[in-house]
């Protein structure tokens, strides 16, 4: 535990140090969010050179808090790595940071007397300081646990208004040019960033990016969910085609995987803005945009790119059932981020 | 100047601090640039949220340090401020904080009896430690002035070996989606270091960026420039057109100044691949990389995206004679950021 209060008011901090130059052993170590930690000629902040992931972390039945989905993160985070060529800790020595961050920020959570807290655990890496030194020796690993914003449960009854935004790819581009890096999760989001703020001058909550040749592709921080009944009553789960270059979703494998045991058909794109109208075959029931730590957000209305879709279905009871399949936390299994 | 031996063979860092809630004033102290300055939770490293600028500091007759095209860096970091929507320092904070920075650097550089010493000089600036908000005293800035590297005669007598590489957007992109932030230098490179590791993975010298539908663009730090004459004799210098979505050049900018007024024709593209064979109404002369630290630098082949051209002229005069606009540095005018 540190000196500093981190829990359930303040973030809880433990930096991975290689213990040696080989990058096979790390160090863990608690230290202060509120202190700098970082150089300035760190490339995580130089060239936002360096991966992440966002995890949810929530109390068990026994009151322990336990990551949500970790190790399809850990999976995703190692796909990130070797698309940027960086060496990271290990999936051993990410799982004894979070503990150690868990475990104080819990304690200090019991302390003030909050036993429900919810903490979002953030993983990063980054090339470290430069000169560009390819060594393990150089890099900067941290693992940070804050306190889960609330959630806002009207927005989710509401629905959110997206704004349908080019996202200047073609859906090939994944394919041809991993240089891209489409399917690493980078710490250079400023473009993700930037249409968040665009949609929100534009009065919309969130953003789908399509691609250039208008398939529907994402969220800049979520993962697109499309539900739909045949005239059978067939349920179907459908999600944008991964090999579009999208980010392979860690909430869509999970809501995936306990949708298929609830005997759901699965479907992967591709997608096009039509598709959410439905059509003689299939009845939409509804869209959402699915992240680790926001949960499955229903889309009420879509606009842009010459898409006007101003009434999407919004049925809370579904959206219930979705959630719980995200809170059964099944194996991804196939439809992980291997696959797709 | 401060207590660490900043200079010529250790950076010297300034940090600019808003004075008050309103960002109309910055104060600017010396830091440790070997110490931690940056929280974990600044969104310049978890979302690559801020921009920078990297100039050339170089001895003046005098012996003084001056940096090269500061009014322009200046001009395209308002112009990148703007398109994030980003609080930043106004130039004549940043031009305190460079001559400060400056100050400790050349002190030292002639302690150490480095006379000729040269800086880079960087400026960045982020959106400051999340939560997000717009605030101006959330940003963080700062000015860090390290030694020159080397340049490396070999390589430039040489030419550079470029890889083509598709950059995925197409050319219209800029023009059509803001959001995709294409003519703000932001610290979102991730794409950028990884086509350059792509590169060297293949062996090649550095990379040229071809958008989607196959226009010529840039370097991943740094404009690409042509030269070629016609049978009338007549010089012209051209570069891709900026409203494909490329970074404005300020070397460029500064290059095409200097060409006018020695009575070169300035074309701005659109340049295809084929455009650098040349053809019946024009002989190519050169091709180059220009940045603000390396200089131009002469590409000797291409290859990539089905494009092989294996032997370009690399005339050493003819750098020297561009080198020499880059020197002159005379006002971009119309060649600067705000127009082509």
């Amino acid at each position: 535990m540190t000196d500093h209060a981190c829990g359930p008011l303040a973030p809880c901090l433990v930096m991975l140090t290689p213990a040696d130059g080989t990058g096979s052993a790390w160090t863990v170590a608690e230290a202060d969010p509120r202190q700098p930690q970082i150089l300035v000629t760190d490339q995580g902040l130089t060239r936002g050179d360096g991966l992440f992931e966002t995890a949810l972390a929530v109390p068990d039945d026994a009151g322990h808090l336990r990551v949500r989905k970790l190790e399809a993160h850990l999976q995703r985070l190692a796909g990130s790595a070797a698309a940027l060529r960086l060496p990271v800790p290990g999936a051993d020595d990410w799982r004894a940071a979070i503990e150690t961050a868990l475990r104080g920020f819990a304690a200090h959570a019991r302390a003030a007397g909050s036993l429900d807290a919810r903490g979002v655990v953030r993983l990063t890496a980054t090339r470290g300081p430069e000169p560009a030194e390819e060594r393990p020796g150089g890099a900067s690993a941290w693992v940070l646990v804050s306190p889960a914003p609330a959630p806002d449960p009207e927005l989710r009854d509401r629905g959110l208004d997206a704004l349908l935004l080019n996202r200047g790819l073609d859906s090939r581009s994944a394919e041809r040019a991993p240089w891209l890096l489409t399917e690493a999760k980078t710490l250079s989001y400023a473009i993700n960033m930037a249409a968040l703020r665009h949609a929100r001058e534009q009065g919309a909550d969130d953003v789908v990016f399509v691609s250039a040749d208008g398939q529907l592709l994402e969220g800049p921080t979520s993962t697109m969910l499309l539900a739909r009944r045949d005239r059978q009553g067939r349920r179907e789960l459908v999600t944008p085609l991964r090999r579009q270059g999208i980010l392979a979703g860690t909430s869509q494998a999970v809501v995936f995987a306990g949708a298929e045991a609830a005997g759901w058909r699965l479907g992967y794109g591709p997608l096009v803005p039509a598709d959410l109208l439905g059509g003689q075959d299939a009845r939409v029931e509804g869209v959402w945009l699915v992240s680790s730590v926001r949960g499955l957000m229903p889309v009420r209305s879509l606009r842009g790119e010459g898409v006007d879709i101003p009434q999407l279905p919004v049925d809370a009871e579904l959206t219930a059932t979705l959630e719980g399949y995200l809170r059964q936390d099944l194996p991804a299994g196939p439809h992980g981020s291997a696959s797709g």
